[in-house]
């Protein structure tokens, strides 16, 4: 069988409730089949399983890992428990597309990704925009020089509880919730995807609930007096947006982390004067491009490195920020 | 004489570019008139009369001030120069209009306030965009409680040199310039504009050129967890926005420093779902409406202690924000 053509055959790891997004997405791409889901209970995976019409359901996470037609695993598990089935998922052989944060610290990472490398499976990270039509729109702008030097970044990603769900598993702490990895990631990868290189120093300041960020804001420090700067957080109004300023003129995205339509999708150039300019990306329902994207990946036979480098190092720059919002200290980032 | 209907008498004291747009305006407002302008010369003092049209010209500052002919003064001079002349001014009964910063520090703004209180004459600060009949749409709608509760403002305000002009007046250290006093200190009006009450805490980190802000990013906190961020700098792009984000809604403001036109002036309010609404304010010259203002003020007999209170805590905000910058330290912000 033509390798580019091989369909690859999915299994979802739990019955969280992003997979039922990612499953129709998964079933939107070309060339992908979803053979299992597991859960920790064989019933509740059957349960699961008839909802989404998946033909198999299994009642622990090794036992769907263990199945030797699966080719690769969707992971969206609470973040603490994204280093244990990662790993296991590579030992045993299967690809791995693992929902954000990718994992507790930038040293999980690093090892899910070194393991990944070493059993020859595809690693990447759920972040979806980085996948849209869009995004290479906006990339385009920003190397054609029409904004000038770049010179910073603002971002913005909250949602609002009215009252705070304690049960909510972005508020635990055993399992690695909180606003900096939940929204914040978001924020940190479009600034990591703006200047593509490491910020020399970073501050944060969050308020805490059971010992994870209700909020968190931040400023990060670049070569040459570059700046970025953003908050997330469960206690502001829904808001998505980053501005991206040069010296001549700015791109303004107001929903960069999941377009308000699957019609179509937005950006502004602002020049100088005070004219702005709508950019349309039409069609593009970004998790069904970003699963394409793994798959050519997996039938392509090479690795893309990008992916995983991508996750290590937005998960390095959130590290510095957790420690200095709990230390109150700016923290250095070397490389 | 109907007080009511008073003729307000103007000097202005400096041939500053910024006179000319004010100038324009005091023209513009009703019962007003242009009576002399001052400069450090004679012979450019009369070259700026002629070419604003202006009946008087004088060589010295204090020749203006003596000239009991007028009412009020408009005081465009650099920033170390207001607090001297502005105490002169008021020793002489003039009512003082007083570009921003008021002053170099909130100790001068105190002081300057006292003085003009106790000599019984207005003192304002030349904040513009207060003054727009869009500031007031937006502050009903901010209590109207359509954002829900209010959490936190994001502002930016610059401006882009390709060329350093080291010999222009905003990077003199001995004139009090720097990005802080000539740019941040709208963004800290309008925070202060949008909570009304001081921050516990801020944050500044700061580019230096000359000893002066080349740009300036702050952090601001505020009761109950809110906060409030802006940068504002001389190596960024045209900008002058601000987002207000409550828990339901929020409030963009493309321009809020002076709207791109004088024929309308906008804002957006933006829900959860991701509508907004565009909200049109006709017609507004802000400066002309500011001109207006103080000359009810200063007709109706009774100072009004709203504008120098303003600036006051506009000057102590940036007080502790250019302490936090040359420290590297978060300043509490006491009362």
């Amino acid at each position: 069988m033509d390798e580019l053509k091989k369909t690859v055959r999915w299994g979802i790891l739990s019955t969280a409730k992003i997979g039922t997004k990612v499953c129709r997405a998964i079933r939107r791409a070309a060339g992908t089949e979803i053979v299992s889901v597991a859960s920790r209970t064989q019933e509740r995976a059957e349960a699961w399983a008839k909802d989404h019409d998946v033909p198999r359901a299994v009642g622990s996470y090794q036992e769907l890992l263990d199945d030797p037609s699966i080719d690769a695993v969707y992971i969206p598990l609470p973040p603490s428990m994204h280093f244990e089935w990662t790993i296991r998922a590579a030992e045993r052989g299967k690809h791995v597309l693992c929902e954000k944060p990718l994992a507790r610290n930038a040293a999980e990472a690093t090892q899910m990704a070194a393991a990944c490398q070493q059993l020859g499976v595809q690693l990447m990270d759920g972040v979806m925009w980085v996948h849209h039509d869009r995004t290479a729109a906006m990339r385009q702008q920003l190397n054609s020089g029409s904004l000038g030097r770049l010179r910073r970044v603002t971002a913005g990603f909250s949602f609002n509880w009215d009252e705070i769900p304690a049960e909510n598993i972005r508020l635990k702490p055993e399992l690695a919730g909180g606003a900096l990895g939940d929204l914040g990631y978001y924020c940190v990868r479009a600034i990591w995807w703006t200047f593509g290189e490491l910020p020399e120093r970073v501050f944060a300041t969050a308020r805490y609930f059971n010992d994870v960020e209700m909020n968190l804001s931040a400023l990060l420090w670049f070569r040459d007096g570059r700046m970025a700067s953003f908050d997330c957080g469960f206690d502001t109004t829904y808001r998505k947006w980053f501005e991206i300023a040069g010296t001549h003129g700015s791109l303004v995205c107001d929903d960069f982390v999941v377009p308000w339509s699957e019609d179509k999708a937005r950006f502004w150039l602002h020049d100088e004067a005070g004219k702005n300019s709508e950019h349309v990306t039409p069609g593009c329902v970004q998790e069904v491009r970003m699963i394409e994207n793994f798959c050519d990946a997996v039938r392509s036979g090479n690795l893309d490195d990008r992916w995983p480098a991508d996750a290590i190092t937005t998960t390095r720059i959130c590290d510095a920020l957790a420690e200095s919002a709990r230390s109150g200290r700016v923290i250095d980032v070397s490389l």
